[in-house]
């Protein structure tokens, strides 16, 4: 039997409100932001072959869906307050829905976060979540902090590390081949990424610049040295790196960790004299986080080999246009 | 040439920040909340084929796509304020974008809102947009604050009434025949809706409850009883429509009136005694108001047509996931 729009709202997506003043159900959302507090606000749209495989688990999807969009508060150093969902679906197929609302519930309340509204329509799979946040003003960490002499760092998970979710996607091409226990574990890296959401907290007042690796660690770290107006060096061998990645060959290596997108770890900028604060603020939050390379003031970004020699390539961040 | 993700949003939806603290080009925008406002949030997602026919011009579309979320916050009382905007792509057609960024911004500018953030991609066309408006507390209009004894209006534009959107669609489906210069009048209708923005924010204080007519008026007026736990009296004959719509046998007439979809009007309901204040404010707002029924405490929906004489028809609300 199929649904309506309005019935499968009501049966998977609505929630009682929560914090908000008017939840799921009118025209609009209302929500009573804290007093003095700025509001951060993110949207990511994920579209089947291009952020998420056919073969995704529905749970895992849900999870992703909001976790793209909650690591874009962790980088803005933002407390996470709630979020609306927009999602064209080809049919209505119950086992898809129940656990793509599982994935995305379960992700919600780890923050403490509710589904405010959206919208749901037919049309090719498509889900658009917009996330709101609450930082107190001037404590937002931006992409235009960096100063020269500032390091840079990256996050990751202890025994973690960058470029896991590219390696999978080479995979599940047939670039790439791994025994099925070490595929699982980098599967779960892309398909159910973490946000950064503890750290990105602590790091208020610490971080000078951060962004979250969505496209690449080469082309974010890109937009921060724009905005910053500020150049870097980058020392490929201090980059973090799972053992299933480090056991690839080199190029392969670089490829995963510099170009690879996906992470949704924090690439951030703190002044020298912050560091023991930095090892601070990942402890506090759980996570690891490796010191990369140094911001300088010569435009553009150095990538050095372990040897301290200039690399001889030159990745390419993800471009969602790129052929 | 192939503009990438990053080359288009500069290009095309990049302006200064106004209003907003941190506008486009971060991970997330910051926006500063009045002091005591409420947040009014809502969220749609436009597909091709659903919302739209691929023969828009994107100009319309542009403005489409923001109308109907403007229209959210109109029913809802708010003041608009910012709006992010995620777009799939299924390739750069560079007229297709500066069209659709022409008609986003004229209705923009003409609002005073400003594009804060959001997200590209490739994928099969879908534009959605969040938009964000303050409304002070307390003074949101509701779907849940119907009272029996209360009449229920709509808006309409001066000279002409709802309905026109799904004539427009029926001549498109070739169910219905136009002369040339109707069909674009009522063509401009469905493409081009005008948010009661200005409507909305005068009847604060003034009705009682309302929503915006997107899936038709029968279900738009069904949300509106079911969360008031009232019902209500249709009079067919009350309800506003062009001169076009009038033209057509009875049946279209209620057809494209009553499930119509699309219009964008407001449906609301105010005591009795506020019938000269709703008056006043469609007035000030530069649109037409009629009275078209009443709200009682027998639940359900009663047509009535010219005659008094119940109408033998019930006609559907728009679903989306409908055969």
């Amino acid at each position: 039997m199929a649904l309506g729009e309005f019935d499968l709202i009501a049966k998977y997506f609505s929630r009682p409100a929560q914090q908000a003043v008017l939840g799921i159900g009118d025209d609009c959302a209302l929500l009573q932001p804290r007093a003095g507090m700025l509001w951060a606000v993110s949207s990511d749209m994920l579209v089947e072959g291009r952020h998420f495989l056919s073969t995704v688990r529905p749970e895992r999807l849900g999870h992703k869906a909001l976790a793209v969009n909650l690591s874009d508060l962790a980088a803005c150093g933002a407390q996470p307050v709630a979020f609306t969902l927009a999602l064209a679906l080809p049919k209505v197929d119950e086992v898809f829905l129940a656990g793509l609302a599982q994935g995305l519930f379960d992700l919600a309340q780890q923050h403490g976060i509710e589904l405010v509204g959206g919208d749901t329509t037919a049309g090719p799979l498509n889900i658009c979540i917009t996330v709101f946040g609450e930082v107190p003003p001037g404590q937002a960490l931006r992409r235009d902090g960096a100063r020269p002499g500032d390091q840079l760092w990256v996050s990751h998970a202890l025994g973690g590390g960058i470029g896991d979710a590219r390696l999978a996607l080479e995979v599940f091409r047939g670039h790439a081949a791994l025994p099925g226990d070490q595929f699982e574990q980098l599967r779960a890296a892309m398909e159910q990424p973490q946000p950064r959401v503890a750290l990105g907290l602590a790091l208020r007042g610490v971080a000078s610049a951060a962004i979250d690796l969505s496209d690449g660690l080469v082309g974010d770290l890109g937009h921060v040295l724009q905005r910053s107006g500020v150049g870097a060096v980058v020392h490929s061998a201090a980059l973090p790196m799972s053992a299933v990645l480090a056991a690839q060959p080199l190029a392969r290596q670089l490829e995963c960790s510099l170009a690879g997108g996906d992470d949704y770890e924090l690439l951030f900028t703190a002044p020298a004299g912050h560091a023991d604060a930095v090892r601070a603020a990942a402890a506090q939050a759980g996570v690891g986080v490796c010191c990369i390379g140094q911001i300088d003031a010569t435009p553009g970004l150095r990538l050095l080999d372990a040897q301290g020699a200039a690399l001889p390539w030159t990745p390419r961040g993800f471009d969602h246009f790129a052929a």
